[in-house]
């Protein structure tokens, strides 16, 4: 029993090692998905407003979408499609009734953004991701990105609106 | 009767006069409401995120709080009372179901902005504004500003809020 036991042992510690060294591979600094390679832009906070949308079912978020200065300067040219070096961030909160808002209203009419849910990118890179549309896809939540497996419908999801170079978010225009 | 008919006329001219001149005054070059003189700030919209936001009732919007560099120093560093040199902007859209979005969810959950509806501002000056707890209000469609009487309702329904120094916003925090 000793020796089985040992063996057993033996084969989970090595099990964990292996998972471990392919954890580290494919995450590289803990922020490089493994498919497309992307990490997360930084200062992407600091960029210009695209739009803003709510999604309801499984998501139940409120989001904001962002730009680069490359995105910005594409959406508000109107120019198509999208020039290598665009990133598109989407920035997404769970969506809360504000009851102090309710308040002040008089009824319930007021929903904010409550906990980060998660953030997602789209990077342009016509010959990187030429099997995608030219685009390559991240998600991250605290910095850290998700499975692979989570990202491979992202493309396919995106195919519809291939004539706007599957980029569903419009430019907004100023009120 | 040829007498008071011109004696009318010239009184009708004298009024349109007068009401032209006072329309120039209050509203300077088409931008300055009359109570708080704040004009739209230039290049507002490539200001950066505070927060989204969606309106249900008479509003029905969604809509996207920026902030200039002094606002968003203030929020990311918490300071209360924001410093003189802050403005807020709060952008809003009609909200409005997208189909195409659905069309890919494969139900109805997804609603984005439609047409703009206005931007309001809310303009830090301690003394300018020292009546309504140091903020100055506007509300501007398409480069003109609101009728002075619709921006009074603005600080009496940001009193309750006065612990954070009048401002309904928080800083929503990066995915």
């Amino acid at each position: 029993m000793r020796g089985i036991s040992y063996l057993l042992s033996a084969v989970l510690a090595m099990a964990s090692v292996i998972v471990y060294m392919a954890r580290a591979s494919e995450q590289a600094d803990g922020k490089a998905p493994p498919i497309f390679g992307v990490q997360i832009p930084p200062g992407y906070r600091d960029w210009k407003l695209i739009s803003v949308a709510h999604e309801e079912g499984n998501n139940n978020d409120i989001r904001a979408i962002l730009g680069n200065d490359i995105a910005i300067k594409a959406y508000r040219e109107e120019q198509l499609p999208f020039p290598d070096g665009t990133i598109i961030a989407r920035l997404a909160w769970s969506y809360v009734a504000s009851e102090e808002n309710n308040k002040v209203f008089g009824r319930a009419q007021s929903f904010v953004a409550g906990a980060p849910t998660n953030v997602q990118f789209m990077v342009k890179d016509s010959k990187k991701y030429a099997a995608t549309g030219g685009w390559g896809f991240a998600q991250f939540k605290d910095g850290k990105p998700i499975d692979e497996a989570l990202l491979k419908p992202c493309f396919p999801c995106h195919v519809p609106i291939e004539s706007r170079d599957f980029v569903f978010t419009r430019y907004s225009p100023s009120p």
